[in-house]
């Protein structure tokens, strides 16, 4: 995951758009009067690629979008918040059917060239009339050229910004749209997470590069260690800008994609501060990555993050409860804290403490783990548990 | 796990002491004035019976008591509490070797024949010369009959209640105690557990014994799903009362442990319910501990409970998110929560209100998942996660 410093700029009013797209965005009141559905339509068919989540109780959009991915191309994009269809069994494949006929009809696609999510309560059958009723204004309200940030905002649920990202590749334009604050660790996939892009990339490496970089970016943050039913990473190319040079393409992408996992985290459920562990010289990527998840997922040591704590003995225990056939030699591990060696190193108390105050006064703590077993290296982006994360989730579906 | 309906009671200074057995408790003033030093001395070598963490990080203790348990037999205990020494390094291990030689020869015993454990914060030294002073008093200050309740308070750390139960086998008395209240998802061990008995029984049955029974308690409770570096179950039997019969000692060890682990689950970090998950027809044993594991530990069931919301989604999302490889299928699955069935019946708002209710009133909630996928049953006994609990880990060393 880049650091940072970001090339893509958050997208407003005067961002450049991809050729290629129109937005329908509107509110079937579904939880509130919020926006609540959203549409992007393609005006001729698009290389798609993505990535889902692999929990056991996909929804129902997950599992119809995974079927249309098959076919290569899409030319169109339906996403509903504030309810996510989710174990609502034969129902709501049924709701989603409807949904999906009224949209295939108002644009003129067939049924199978749809991509579709849906997010928010588990477990609640969708007010499919409202909805549908939505739907059917469609064609008329479509806008063009595309308004990606009222796209942005109708599929927030509990998000407080908007994260939505854009920059040039050569001629084209690469968008990047998230949504998502908590129930988030990826795995193999993400959140809500859409780009579109007027640049021509063949279907196949589209879905490579989206793989690789889902994996550099949405997979290495976690915010609570639950994992969404309904995670989708979608990227759509309309190629209308030509083809641009792979590697500037590629780069790109993991540029948009670090920059949308950082305004996730950071808009995480009562986050306050920002972590990184990085954890090198394991004896394989895959278990770098599971020490490295496992410090990031520790409430314990989350919550010394959130007191701005230097409690490495913390850090230590969730590398010790790590699988034990991992070859983790506490007598070789090495750990330190935004760039002070806080073991094996004996620390003093003016050390902690000027380490103490570095920590109250940033913004983001830099945990580095170095297992001097190999080379394996990973990364995992995380935050601090706070009081608020408990308060927001005590009374969410009451 | 037993549900709750103990045949042990909660030790008082009437209690029955098993024979055999002498204390010494003392406060080298460790972290401050309480005590912080407790020993348990046995007039003759007891059968001896251990389980311990699985931590990378384990500490000096742990790998002392690991090593000494080969012998099978033992004459003492030395627990340091407030300060774990753990991740101090080959300091560590010399530190407790002057201190093992020191209890050796005030008991005139060998060092060999000594259980040791620590626990408290991680990677600071022992005040090892103040300790040592302490424990030169240790023959002149036994009492005897020991006083269990001393060495109970003494191995507190943040516990706010002692935890320490007896009961009679036969013509014998089994005393446990405990301590713990956070960084609790004891793997093959658990926090700190001691059990004393004048039942003669053989060491290989105790312990396997032991083991069961740590399987089937310590192993199902999760507070906050952080493994302790310093976890040690240990038993000790000075047979001065001669023989029980096997199977109503079991059931006395698996009453006591039992009993002690729901004293550490209620006494948990922040801890305002108790929550059971039952995990019934997973294809295995193991599939279904993974799968009420998962359900146990999730911050977003765990906020859930703590706001008395039966939000299942979040169930059903913990069942999701666990390993692929599982025979998880949604379709065949049922959830319930508190006797009523969530998942995937329709529930309406009056059922769901009346269920609000309960789970307010209820200090012990109920969630069962049937999978019907085989004859695995498992269960995993958590905590709701609340903003005590956050509170209490942002500033522990500072």
């Amino acid at each position: 995951m880049k650091p940072g410093a970001f090339l893509s700029r958050p997208l407003d009013a005067r961002s450049p758009v991809p050729q290629g797209f129109a937005t329908f965005v509107a509110s079937a009141g579904i939880r509130n009067h919020a926006r609540d559905i959203a549409v992007v339509h393609a005006d001729a068919p698009c290389a798609v690629a993505g990535v889902y989540t692999r929990s056991h109780f996909a929804g129902a959009a997950v599992r119809a979008s995974r079927t249309q991915l098959a076919k290569g191309s899409a030319r169109a994009l339906l996403v509903i918040s504030k309810n996510a269809n989710v174990a609502t069994g034969v129902q709501g494949e049924a709701d989603l059917d409807v949904l999906l006929e009224t949209l295939s009809q108002q644009l003129s696609i067939s049924r199978d060239d749809i991509q579709t999510a849906a997010t928010g309560v588990i477990g609640k059958r969708l007010p499919v009339g409202r909805i549908a009723a939505c739907l059917a204004q469609t064609r008329e309200r479509l806008s063009r050229p595309p308004d990606f940030l009222s796209f942005a905002e109708a599929i927030m649920t509990t998000d407080t910004t908007r994260k939505a990202v854009a920059m040039r590749v050569g001629k084209s334009v690469l968008v990047g749209i998230a949504k998502g604050v908590g129930m988030i660790e990826p795995d193999m996939a993400t959140l809500l997470v859409y780009f579109f892009t007027d640049a021509r990339i063949p279907q196949p490496a589209l879905q490579s590069m989206l793989t690789q970089v889902a994996d550099r970016t949405f997979n290495c943050i976690t915010i609570d260690s639950d994992t969404s039913t309904s995670d989708s990473c979608v990227a759509f190319s309309s190629g209308l800008a030509g083809p641009v040079e792979t590697n500037a393409f590629a780069d790109a992408l993991l540029d948009v994609a670090s920059h949308l996992a950082m305004l996730v985290l950071r808009d995480g459920e009562g986050v306050t501060k920002v972590f990184t562990t990085i954890v090198e010289h394991a004896e394989s990527d895959a278990v770098a990555r599971a020490v490295a998840k496992s410090i990031a997922n520790s409430p314990l040591v989350k919550t010394a993050i959130h007191g701005a704590d230097p409690n490495w003995g913390r850090v230590a225990m969730a590398i010790g409860k790590c699988d034990r056939k991992y070859q983790i030699d506490p007598q070789r591990t090495r750990i330190s804290i935004c760039g002070t060696c806080v073991y094996p190193a004996v620390i003093d108390e003016a050390t902690l403490s000027a380490l103490r105050e570095t920590m109250a006064a940033a913004e983001h703590i830099d945990i580095r783990v170095d297992l001097a077993a190999g080379h394996g290296r990973a990364e995992a982006w995380g935050c601090d548990l706070s009081p608020a994360y408990v308060a927001l989730n005590s009374h969410y579906t009451t």
